[in-house]
């Protein structure tokens, strides 16, 4: 943006939705230049922090009277660039758009603004007895519309799905200023076109998101946690398959493979079980009475052949225990390489142990370190490779050709390159490899049918 | 179309598929001029039997050049005339593309051809311990691309979801003729826009579906029937909800509310259970061991408040006795009136009470016998209202009148117009009343990302 218009959009901002609302201080804009990409850094012009609806269609009607970019931006958790400004202009932050507006009992539907973190969601419905299942990751820091915008996952993905699989209404802001109300607290909708459906997943690019209708879930009462070591991945997978045969679908099943179980066990001192085992499966169960669960347990352990023993947690502290390893994955990994290429490919679940030997040779004839995990029940694999004390330069100049590898196995196998975290920034070179060119244009036409100036979040995706 | 463009079309069809799949004897094109909406006719010029996806591509890229319109049919099962050809133009049947390519056990994913019909699909995966939940009424007639098009629902449901929660990867055709292939035997996918999202629910107004990749789920291998009658619908109503807060999700929650238990009492002569019930849930229950049936009926029965004594099915003919009323509903209507409207609106759950008095108050101001009937669990209720001896020009003219007031009552406590059958041509004019002119210009604007020159299924949604 040349200075004329940056000064022409701040008097107009102001004028409409206030001063107070608009930023534009370096000091302060600085946090709104990266989000958790690494190594992605690029300043806005300006910082719109949006207090209710109307204040995001004003900026919005604004930014396309200019035709400046437009970020919207909940809490900046994302790892693929989807909400950095790489084209300056406006970030539209929606941050202090963050009241959770209704929680309704009786029809199990969340009502809730953009910026509410997942986490505090998750909380606030447990309190009621329900449960809003998606679980990314970033949970105690990501925003539900940062969620939507994704389509996030998480390990309960394999039982309950994802974000998407929650939503029956949005309030949405297009980019010419006008609000869009789809659904409500209906779970089923046959009336024009699936909305949520298009808008769940397009990183931003499509339209604003300030209000969203959650479907909830009735809280399982209890869980149980536990362990089963393997000899080698091939085995883990094998009994992902057993055990969801059994007619069991666990609420997690989690897998770690050998280098992954080797790097957090030595950042954890030992504190972790069966630090020599080729792979684990973290599973969770729940339901509602602890006969239930064992019952489970049982059919489990029935179809698991393993030589080692399970471990089941007898406690929330045992669950902990087991669970630690997991949740330690990205510090261990982040204290070996600060920097390193995240990857969260999705293949068949049968293909994952074909699809990590596969990738693991490739790194190897680089003699690149990495470490695999992610989400057995439903093949969705993270993989990141670590930069160690490799030449920052030569890095850079080794990741396209890493990171085509690596898509170019998932999608021989019947997968593609991202299963939970978007193209976003880092991965818009690689759309491609996956999606026809047929397709590609089909999603242009989508973008311009939502999006005609190409304001909102350009430069992401294609 | 005239009859020059006719020959044309027909030149370069036969040319381009064989003459075989190509069909205009007015006794066989008869057929394909009706779905099974009541009281709706148009001919389709010409009739393409497709036998393989190559085929639809060559169909559409010959409409295409001569910007004729093409209709996408499956069984022809819709009710709200989707598949009815009203401007003419090519039928394009995916009758003869019945295939179930695959049932893949190991990643519990079918893959099928667009005219599989959605019972015999259900059947081939049960053999194989698996299940497909979505259930619509007409599921030994319908074909699963019909559902894919309507976003079908069906009793289940409540516990299972819609066919929009079971795909995971779709060929479709562009009207250009272009092939594109989205996702596959993934059920995670963060690669592009939702596609099957867009186009689940389109009505065949996007593009032509040639395969499904749909997800499945473990069998479960139990389930109980019961029945429970209450002195009215609120009463019925509350108590859905207690049912569903107790943590249970049942995986059907049927209601029939007065006027219909006394019509198919009448139609089943005296072989109903409680014909002077206000109002019947009908609540299935199912699992993976007896025992836990038994608990779920135990918690369910604690927390149900009514006079009536629940009726539990003891056996497989207990079971059918029990949904004999529900499923003989239709017969029963068209016994009593061969001519009735249908109507499928969407309320949130804790509202179904109230709109279905609402709805009644209005029909009885006009004199007008209905029955009412549906998914109490999700807040799907059928309203049909009989023609009965009201003489047709009469009736005709009514009907708008009726169901303008009906979507009103809907709208105004929250809910849509339709849940399951969508609007299709029949409910067209109604649309603006759920949806704002804002959203109409954005579906439209989707519309021509798709189909820029309107030939598919024209005259339909808006």
């Amino acid at each position: 943006m040349d200075s004329i218009t940056i000064k022409n959009v701040i008097k107009d901002l102001e004028t409409a939705i206030g001063k107070r609302k608009v930023v534009y201080d370096a000091d302060i804009i600085e946090k709104y230049s990266k989000d958790e990409t690494s190594d992605l850094y690029h300043y806005p012009d300006i910082v719109v922090r949006a207090g209710a609806t109307e204040d995001v269609s004003k900026t919005l009607s604004i930014c396309s009277k200019y035709i400046v970019p437009v970020v919207a931006r909940g809490a900046g958790t994302g790892v693929t660039g989807g909400a950095v400004p790489v084209q300056g202009g406006v970030v539209l932050s929606l941050e202090l758009m963050n009241r959770i507006i209704e929680i309704d009992r009786e029809n199990m539907v969340a009502v809730v603004e953009p910026g509410v973190i997942t986490g505090d969601l998750q909380r606030a419905v447990q309190k009621e007895g329900m449960m809003y299942p998606p679980d990314p990751a970033s949970l105690d820091s990501c925003s539900i519309a940062g969620n939507v915008a994704e389509g996030a996952g998480g390990p309960r993905a394999v039982k309950y799905g994802t974000t998407k699989d929650y939503i029956i209404g949005l309030e949405f802001v297009l980019p010419n200023g006008s609000i869009i109300n789809y659904g409500g607290k209906i779970v089923k909708n046959a009336t024009g076109y699936n909305l949520s459906g298009v808008l769940v997943g397009s990183e931003g690019t499509l339209a604003v998101i300030t209000k969203i209708f959650l479907r909830l879930i009735p809280l399982p009462s209890h869980s149980l946690d536990f362990l089963i070591p393997f000899k080698n991945i091939d085995d883990a997978v094998k009994n992902v398959n057993k055990i969801i045969c059994s007619r069991i679908i666990p609420s997690t099943i989690e897998f770690m493979e050998e280098d992954s179980i080797k790097l957090v066990s030595e950042f954890l001192g030992g504190e972790m079980p069966f630090p020599d085992a080729g792979a684990h499966l973290l599973i969770q169960v729940d339901g509602n009475s602890e006969e239930d669960l064992l019952k489970d347990l049982e059919s489990i352990t029935a179809c698991v052949d393993t030589d080692y023993e399970i471990i089941v947690a007898q406690s929330r502290s045992q669950s902990d225990r087991i669970w630690k390893a997991r949740r330690s994955m990205r510090e261990a990994i982040q204290e070996k390489s600060p920097i390193f290429l995240a990857e969260d490919c999705v293949v068949p679940r049968s293909m994952i142990a074909v699809f990590l030997r596969e990738v693991k040779d490739f790194l190897n004839t680089r003699n690149l370190s990495s470490v695999m995990f992610g989400h057995a029940g439903d093949g969705n694999v993270h993989i990141d490779v670590l930069k160690k004390d490799i030449d920052y330069v030569e890095w850079k100049k080794m990741l396209p050709e890493l990171k085509e590898n690596i898509y170019k196995i998932a999608i021989k196998h019947g997968g593609t390159i991202s299963g939970e975290h978007g193209i976003g920034y880092i991965r818009k070179d690689f759309l491609s490899l996956a999606v026809s060119r047929d397709e590609i244009d089909l999603l242009r036409r989508i973008k311009h049918a939502f999006d005609p100036d190409m304001i909102l979040n350009p430069g992401k995706i294609f």
